[in-house]
């Protein structure tokens, strides 16, 4: 039959977590990340009640040490045991200090599966975890499954007394080092840029190798590798990544707008792995804010609800919730937005209702983080982050209280979901509204301030486009914040294509389509003329040469393969192809296609297990669904998209 | 310099306590306990400022990858590192997923000592844990250190198609089977009893073996080995022990007696491991109320503060606390308790401060575990345990109200400690009070009873043990109790050597040693009488032949090792040698001797780090302390200890 490892649910995926956090190195020193890591229960007892429809044999695999009970009686693992038709108490009890407590049964009358349950503090049930892809004895729930291609350099080098090797454009896996001499002392110097390669002594990762002829080193990303140290090597690549499926596509008559977004796929990709990453060269560790980001770009190229989920599993770690993710106030904020906008998505209840009481604690802890006004503050060792920007953060910081207001919110659909009461959720968020109004809106600045605390009535974009976003700004406000913050240049620019993703999401909001075309020219264009073939973590026009790797004081500690810059995937997909979720997991969807300063777009975006095709020129607009529930709208009038049936619209006489 | 392995405080007895709760194996089959299993934490933090008075240069050991970062230089571990003199700032990074992080730095200028902390929750400073077992690089803070003896059987006999070894008393430690052929298929029975060895399909532990000349098994308890499948093996044991120092000793004219506490002693000291342990045959478990009893046979056997701090901190766990220790109600209590009388014994306020937060969320989850009425009860999957007995649990059950006020005035006292309001404690305990006396005390019976709330009206020993022993009972109550409960033979007698601890106690608390002695005879020496070298978890003197060694519903799930008998340590040392501290820590004692039925009595009492020496006999009294601090009372008259020297009183005209 067919069977499954099965897990403490959600521990499979705090394992991967942990592992994807713990394979930071610079300098070839191991980084381990700032913040508290939770770990998976360690001894784990399964239950199911079944009545076997004929008799057969049982045999109990485990991830652990542990025993099978059968109607009281034990039984180790690896063995054949009898059992009888008819009903049966069954129990898995497996321990494991250093790995994944887990369980297969092999039988031809039972299985491992949706069946099984744990016992959580109150004693109610819960469904263990368990997916597709360990369904056999042999797997191994602590090894993830990637996908691998080989790729070779395509140019060599001499020079510098070694070689440089350009794979031509950013990877990620395992470079192996073939061809070498057993004595040889080898130096290998990995680069995002040519630069980074070259300058051996900055090199931010780096491996001194010797004693064998060839080498498989461990995963990394890289575009250059420069080696010395060894006369004829022979290099080549193993990417590793996860083969996503249901993959949507974007064409234009803008040929570096196509670029664009094939760059903002593939940096997606690159970082799409047991979880979202961020910055596959450098930390690779989970981060909640450009997840959350990343979240809404994923809905728009793959729709690829396991790497969504496992992400929000990782982020949220277990109990005790005692320090926020990643130890930034707003990144424990996004993170309970997000569990709803995962909702909203996939429509995965199973999902709401595990994480639940966990969305519970972590607001319970925001609630300790007040101040006497009820906003919350940075304590502890709290990080306020924001953006990498000059906002004025004294006291209670306005951009914080928008999330603080839209999570609490969402903490008020979650519990409707889920048939919780939420009312205090609600009336924190409305007492939140009144008091944010009060303090932070400036009638002088005709705008949200960053601190009503540090009396320098300082506005910068961050929190008037949460405002927009969440939102929290009346339409009188909204459009004062569009005139007197974002189309004014006196107002510092985002420089992160982090926070350039919220202010052009704004943008699309307010229905400013233009700026996001004329953004996506002038902002991600930049990198690309750069020879950018991903996107980085920061980019500023204003600087040249090699100071475009430089960040956190380190001359190559930037990024330059960053998923929170995907954001075009996201943008063309919502604003231009125009398709929105109307109901949770898209049974209901509509599309809105606006054709701004294009010729034509023709694109695709996943719908639930299918996908929506829209072509739009000034000549004709023609969509196809591959699945029910859609809505086309175009110039005020509905039409229904039934199911592989094109909707064919004619714009102008001369068509047809 | 001298240097110490560091981890993050309580994380080594934490480590420890899950790789000795996870030992447990029956029939070959690993044995998870029922409960769960808290963990260390992955990823911590060291820091320390520190002034250095020299240059010199400093090397980083990790259990676990990390980095050293010295004023923001990171460096990585193996390397010298020259650092110049003055202050510095170091932090020392550690993640280790499978095992226990701890660090350490070899250094001419510098050290990992008390000087390191680490940051809680709240950003406040939290001493490193460190101890003497692990100050030289190569030591390894996931081994525990212990003693090895090698004990040959000092019987063997041919019988049964097999060998039969006996080693001539019950011992913990590796079974090595020499002289062996490769092809043998060797079956090895280990007996507690001669029958459990023999009875090779119900044997608890055993093992099959074959494919090598020579084995060295897994460590366990047995005094019988039974071997079949070999010619001429050749058996020897590894005895592994803590080394005790400061023994206790204790001799009187009454030989049998002499060989109970030499019994005890030995059945204490071989359960006294890494923390302590029941059954070291069968479960090898960390118990509550087990060890809680044997708390106070350590003070008395040889003061050993390590493995009971250890085992305090193990029982307890992290948070979040979301089930009772062990899932019994009392155990909990229990240990409340037990966090006090540790620091009435060793005076160690670091372990109060440290360990107070974890006391305080222990309370709260108890809080939640009330009925309306304000009574702790069993909820979800809680044991209310008490005792192997016909304890009435309806509802409320009084032995657990009893504990539950004496966990709350405990918690008031430790509050006093730390400088915390401990004031709902205080109250907390004194409503139930009223309200033990309001429900449970029945003036028909004159006695507490079990439960209110099922009528039956139904009386045990066992709430009334406690009554007496924490000073709930008032003293008109005291006196019924002893006569209506405790001198009543209607009343169902106590079967466990662990209950009849507590009624030996009460025993002594309420003058009658002559009971206390009488039981030593009646009830231990039937142990003895049967051939028992260490003390039973349960006697019954109706019983038997083998069926002594059934329990559980199993022929020999009953341990003969169980150190929850080894009251006679502390009945002895408290109440006849007399020796009973008076501050905390013995900075005062008290020395009241009382002779009872012996003839004399000679022995010692551990008293901080030294001893008290006791002789009384009819003729005379000695008494000589070590140390200062000391008081003999004897006929209502004080005599000061000076530190060594002897107080001699003459008893007879005839002595001297």
């Amino acid at each position: 039959m067919k069977s499954y490892w099965i897990w403490n649910y959600g521990d499979y995926e705090i394992f991967h977590t942990n592992m994807v956090n713990s394979r930071r190195q610079e300098q070839g020193i191991d980084y381990p990340p700032m913040w508290r890591l939770y770990d998976v229960d360690r001894n784990v007892v399964f239950l199911c009640n079944e009545t076997l429809p004929e008799d057969g044999t049982i045999k109990l695999h485990l991830n652990g040490q542990g025993r099978l009970v059968v109607d009281g009686t034990m039984y180790g693992p690896g063995k054949s045991v009898p059992v009888k038709k008819g009903e049966h108490r069954f129990e898995i009890h497996v321990m494991n200090f250093k790995g994944l407590p887990a369980a297969y049964i092999e039988s031809d009358v039972f299985a491992t599966d949706a069946r099984w349950y744990t016992l959580d503090e109150k004693a109610d049930k819960r469904t263990v975890g368990f997916n597709e892809k360990y369904t056999y004895p042999q797997d191994n729930p602590e090894t993830f499954r990637f996908s691998y291609q080989t790729i070779y350099p395509q140019k060599t080098e001499k020079m510098a007394g070694g070689v440089l090797y350009d794979f031509g454009k950013e990877l990620f896996g395992f470079l192996h080092v073939d061809s070498v001499g057993q004595e040889d002392n080898i130096h290998v110097s990995y680069g995002e840029s040519r630069e980074e390669a070259l300058d051996v002594d900055y090199t931010i990762i780096r491996e001194d190798i010797t004693g064998k002829t060839s080498y498989k080193l461990r995963q990394r990303a890289f575009r250059y590798i420069f080696l010395t140290g060894a006369d004829t090597p022979s290099l080549w690549a193993e990417l590793e990544y996860q083969k996503l499926e249901n993959m949507a596509s974007f064409r234009c008559d803008n040929e570096d707008i196509n670029k664009i977004w094939d760059m903002c796929a593939y940096t997606l990709q690159l970082n799409m792995r047991e979880v979202i990453t961020e910055a596959v060269k450098r930390d690779r560790w989970l981060w909640g804010g450009d997840a959350y980001q990343a979240f809404k770009f994923i809905k728009y190229l793959c729709s690829d609800q396991d790497t969504v989920r496992r992400s929000l599993i990782g982020l949220r770690g277990k109990e005790p919730f005692c320090e926020h993710i990643n130890r930034i106030t707003d990144y424990t904020l996004f993170w309970v937005i997000g569990v709803l906008e995962y909702y909203q998505t996939y429509a995965d209840l199973d999902f709401i209702r595990a994480i639940y009481p966990r969305a519970v604690s972590l607001m319970d802890f925001c609630a300790g983080r007040e101040d006497e006004k009820g906003f919350i503050i940075g304590k502890y060792k709290d990080w306020v982050f924001i953006d990498w920007s000059d906002i004025d953060k004294t006291g209670a910081v306005c951009a914080e209280q928008m999330l603080y207001i839209a999570a609490n919110r969402a903490m008020y659909d979650l519990s409707e979901l889920v048939g919780a009461d939420g009312d205090k959720y609600k009336k924190k968020a409305e007492k939140l509204l009144v008091d944010v109004e009060k303090y932070f809106w400036c009638e002088e600045k005709c705008a949200f301030i960053d601190s009503f605390q540090s009396g320098s009535q300082h506005v910068t974009r961050h929190a008037n486009i949460f405002a927009i976003m969440y939102d929290i700004a009346t339409e009188t406000q909204r459009d004062s914040i569009v005139k007197n913050v974002l189309q004014n240049d006196d107002i510092t620019k985002i420089t992160t294509p982090y926070f350039e993703g919220y202010e052009l999401d704004v943008m699309g909001k307010i229905g400013d389509v233009d700026y996001i075309y004329d953004m996506l020219i002038s902002y991600w264009k930049g990198m690309l003329d750069l020879g950018a073939t991903t996107v980085w973590e920061e980019y500023n026009p204003a600087v040249s040469g090699s100071a475009h790797y430089a960040m956190y004081g380190g001359r190559y500690l930037k990024s330059l393969c960053h998923a929170w810059g995907a954001s075009p995937i996201y943008l063309l997909g919502r604003y231009f192809l125009g398709v929105v979720e109307t109901e949770p997991g898209y049974s209901a969807f509509e599309v809105r296609p606006q054709l701004g300063k294009f010729k034509y777009i023709d694109g695709t975006v996943p719908v639930r297990d299918g996908k929506v095709s829209v072509y739009l020129s000034e000549k004709e607009l023609c969509v196809t669904s591959t699945v029910s529930g859609g809505t086309l709208v175009w110039n005020g009038v509905n039409y229904i998209l039934e199911k592989e049936k094109p909707v064919t619209i004619s714009l102008s006489p001369s068509c047809h």
